[in-house]
């Protein structure tokens, strides 16, 4: 039975979760048919969309029995913050395709999970907006880089003025991937892009659409020094899929390694996320912490991620479906699920901390 | 054609019984929706569930051929035991929830078919009522360890007085698997747990569905033996997937090796439970004997789990379901199907007893 | 268009044959649908007859070209035999059930194209009656062990009389595996068994039901000398699935290795029959020639059968079909199909003889 | 929308490619069932085909970010011509099937886009109204070897006279594989093949039908110099799957190795195309170029057939599917998405120019 709400840019309900991956039909014709396909879509065929989740089953955790574990705990520190469960709403673009209250939705859901959250730079609310409801609860902004290094300077400043605790900045975009249900659908990303209209470029009316011209293109690793630098705020990599690439971005001085292939929305052909995780933990070797997402669904995928090397899992998606299906409540609602999810998960694997999830081994044909 | 009884708490007929696999859809209707459901569905996305019979296709048996086998002998001892064939009802809850008869019924079956039977802690009936059935047929007690002491001091009372040959410690389900087909249903266990009702808690009415919460979740191997001190009872360890856990349960106490996934019931994301086996029965090393369950449909399924390294195979679903369909009858007939077809593939690999076929080599990929 | 004569045992016709699977489903309501259920079944869940077809994909052959190959040879000689193609009617029972010529059919259908003839003991046709079309053509007989020696010594009276180069000895059947089917059908092989009439036991009318029952279950070894001293014939073990069961074949005298798994018909989880083939002809090492069956239905399997160690191949249920379908010229024009099916592959892959099929490299996971 | 013009034999007209797999359905109803069935088909079961295809997905691309790259250059040269992107019109018989333009539609779009095209012996056009409308642009001559000399002669004559840049001997069709879709259909190649007609054989009216029948079966690698000394054009050799052959070919004098296995219409049963492509590689070890087509239907198969270790990839159907639907024009569309593709996939794996695709690691199970 769902109790309507109003308090926060439209309704605001708790939401029955039966599972994640149940969210995407519900929302569907919530959020209409050409913004659903520009959130549910991958690139060219989807192969990579589809391996991110299937990819898991490939992955066999091996439950331990008779090892002392009750009430597991799944709190956790990520970067000096505490976290209730070491979840991360992805950052997505435009969160007022899902729900009239957009990011600041997102970031309330959040912070009424204990999770972190993540803003993308793309995001219909304002960081200022966004801060502002969080208050304090842990929060980090996406770069997708812009050509305006005055542009960048602003979004930096507002971001440091809202007490983000990192710069996440996305690699893998520096053009948009192939996506052929936008094609089909003749849609659009509309909606203003608030980060945009707060910045005053005297082009008024710059919409989504043209957003990736508005972004450079060639990046490379001294952009990490630039960013940190200006900012002072630890710089995170978003797309890392190699040990390479992972590699040389803590040696140019990233502060953290994001595991991403964006949601199989960029090069399709490329690996399962999960696939790639083992051995970019491998070259990391904890010098910085490891955040993963890719076609998360299940709380055990939560713990084969962290299994295999990550310290903050992100879920992008079904945040979204959960925001436009019951506003901030929704968003909580999910994360709840998912960390009902994980207890379960922690208790049967006989894992009584996250740092008994990490130390698990699991089977695997990935490397 | 089927003989109507009505001697043991409703009906008991003859059923004819295709393969194990018919049966489900069989039983569905006369179970009821939400019973059936409860029954039949593992947790999570049931992957585990669905790998616990797949993965039997990836263990090839060999033929042999011109080795003068003849009429093929599939009497074996278990523990002391002497028994017709090497099979097991798994124990199952709340047996009444598909047949009026129950544990009762089961137990008939199990003995007229010349097998083992467990009964499990949260039966319909009473140790002593099913005990009084099998009247001195092999029969084995399986504890979901109590929070209470005092409870379990009863339990073990009751199981030595009836006779039972071992206790089986439920080690996989310190709380329950998360299984969708209930909250979907709106299903909650109902139904007495005769073996609680037995007990004076002075809490009357203590439904099925609190049961985990009256378990106790801090397991530990110290427990074996406590229990085997206080029962004077072999104890046999249920839920072990891994070496590790088997090597310490042996080394604990532990009188026998119980390889089990639950049904898929528990942790989704675990290895099918052939799967875990080899490794579990080369780390046993024979110090003491292995029972496996997990998705056994098949007199096939048989051999491959003996020829892996169980000495006992549980059959669970498919006996409740047996005993839905016919009671005692159905269960006998169940079990005479598994055994015509663990005949003819004794016959059709060379083998003339269970030795051999435990000395049979399969090819596979599972180490 | 197809031409109807009735001079063999009801009519025979010319059939169009697109391939060899398209046989089963135009053949079925000629049939009817118990017999068809029989001869086209496999045991249990009929996952080792399926994987006897699909296993051929797992096997790749690389194209040779410029190599300076035209009008490829099949030709071959097999136990001293010249034949046109390297093929084999595999012994198949009771084919009055396709066809009122039954192995009258097969044999003349046979001798047409060219190819060997195998005549199963629970054949429609006396061996007699089968010799006489076959008039000098290839011939080999297929023994199920009777239990009662002198119908034994009959049957292999018969078969020398009939001037038949080899005995066939099955020795995969000692009992019959689970066809369910037959089950669902209530379905009983009828007709009389020819071979059997012709023996007088005294007992009239002992249908084809009963025939495992009069076979000898206890097959071993020595039988293979017992069977050579009195026939005077080369001995072909068939059924063999292990290279250990061919090595002890071989040194008990038999004269030739029949690699099969009587079409998935008998032990279900077997692996699939091509899979088995490589290594059994290593441990052969050309001591004696090797038959294979087992799913083939294209050119490609049979050049794939003989690449990894087949001298001859053989096809069972399709020359049934044909024969059903248009009775003698039905089995010819399967057999065509077949020979020019082979003659593109043996182009393609640049093969001029059998001799260069044999000595071909595929690539395959099966050792 | 789509502007219709008549210029050229047919209607030209811009369409919209979504993605080349798309084209087929669309273009059947405008080539007709028989002639789209001859275009379509693959041999047999068409395993080979499918393989062809699915095969990429076993390939995974790694991307690469961080690294400076920006509006990658997908520009390449191949035998000392400067292409705008890597990609040929492989050679396919009698294109007016597809539109009456036929091949000088193909020529004409191929030329538009500024990629190489490949004229079929077996063309609908003669080679040199296909040179009147390349004018320049790059072209070569696919040969089927005549029996008859002086009739190669000839086209060879043709083919220097137009200036085509090298011969391609197709060596792996010595013969037609078996192709169902005709037989079912009652299809035969019909129309004119203007490379014949041009050739004053006294016979006239040779349908395409019979064109096998006029080619040389016995080719061998003695032809490679044969061909090479009248014509003094390279020599490439079409049809290579292996690496034993691709250094015979080298060794007997090819100037380049065209990898394929002719659509899937030939041996059905060979390895995907993609999956025999490394060790081909490694063989040539960059003596000659290599052409590589089979199953290409995404930029990103171009990418990994590039990074596998071809110089120059080849796209079939799907330009004939284009051409059917926009005549010239189609086929520039369909070679525009792929440079679309293409484009994208470069910039998202990290590549600013086709030798860095080439030197990219990708992890496959092909060796």
């Amino acid at each position: 039975m769902l109790k309507e709400k109003t308090d926060l840019f439209g309704p605001v309900v708790d939401i029955d979760v039966l599972n994640l991956k149940s969210l995407a039909a519900r929302a569907k014709p919530v959020i209409g048919p050409g913004e659903f396909g520009y959130i549910s879509e991958g690139s060219d065929d989807g192969y990579t969309m589809r391996c991110n989740t299937t990819a898991f089953d490939d992955v066999k955790m091996l439950p331990r029995v008779l090892r002392g574990v009750e009430q597991p705990n799944q709190q956790t520190e990520f970067m000096g913050v505490q976290l209730d469960s070491p979840l991360l709403t992805a950052p997505i673009a435009g969160n007022t395709l899902a729900h009239p209250s957009g990011e600041i939705g997102l970031a309330k859901g959040a912070k009424e999970a204990g999770i972190m959250m993540a803003q993308s730079t793309f995001a219909s609310k304002t960081i200022a907006e966004t801060a502002a409801v969080s208050a304090g609860a842990p929060y980090m902004f996406q770069l997708y880089m812009p050509k305006d290094w005055a542009y960048c300077q602003y979004l930096l400043d507002e971001a440091r003025e809202a007490n983000a605790k990192a710069i996440i900045l996305t690699a893998d975009s520096t053009l948009g991937g192939y996506r052929e249900l936008d094609v089909i659908n003749h849609y659009h990303l509309r909606g203003k892009i608030a980060n945009l209209e707060g910045y005053n470029t005297g082009q008024c009316g710059v919409g989504a659409g043209g957003l990736f011209k508005e972004s450079m293109q060639k990046l490379d690793l001294a952009l990490i020094d630039k960013l940190a630098a200006y900012s002072e705020l630890p710089i995170i990599i978003k797309g890392i899929q190699t040990p390479q690439d992972a590699t040389a971005a803590i040696e140019a001085g990233a502060a953290g390694i994001y595991v991403s292939n964006h949601g199989g929305r960029q090069l399709d052909g490329a690996p399962a996320a999960i696939e790639t995780l083992p051995a970019i933990a491998k070259a990391v070797d904890q010098r910085v912490p490891i955040i993963f997402d890719g076609g998360v669904q299940r709380g055990t995928h939560v713990l084969k991620a962290l299994a295999l090397g990550a310290d903050l899992v992100g879920v992008g998606r079904p945040f979204s479906y959960g925001l436009a299906l019951g506003g901030w409540q929704g968003v909580r609602n999910v994360a709840n699920q998912l960390k009902n999810e994980i207890n379960i998960a922690m208790q049967l694997t006989g894992c009584q901390t996250i740092a008994d999830v990490q130390k698990m081994t699991c089977q695997t044909r990935f490397k």
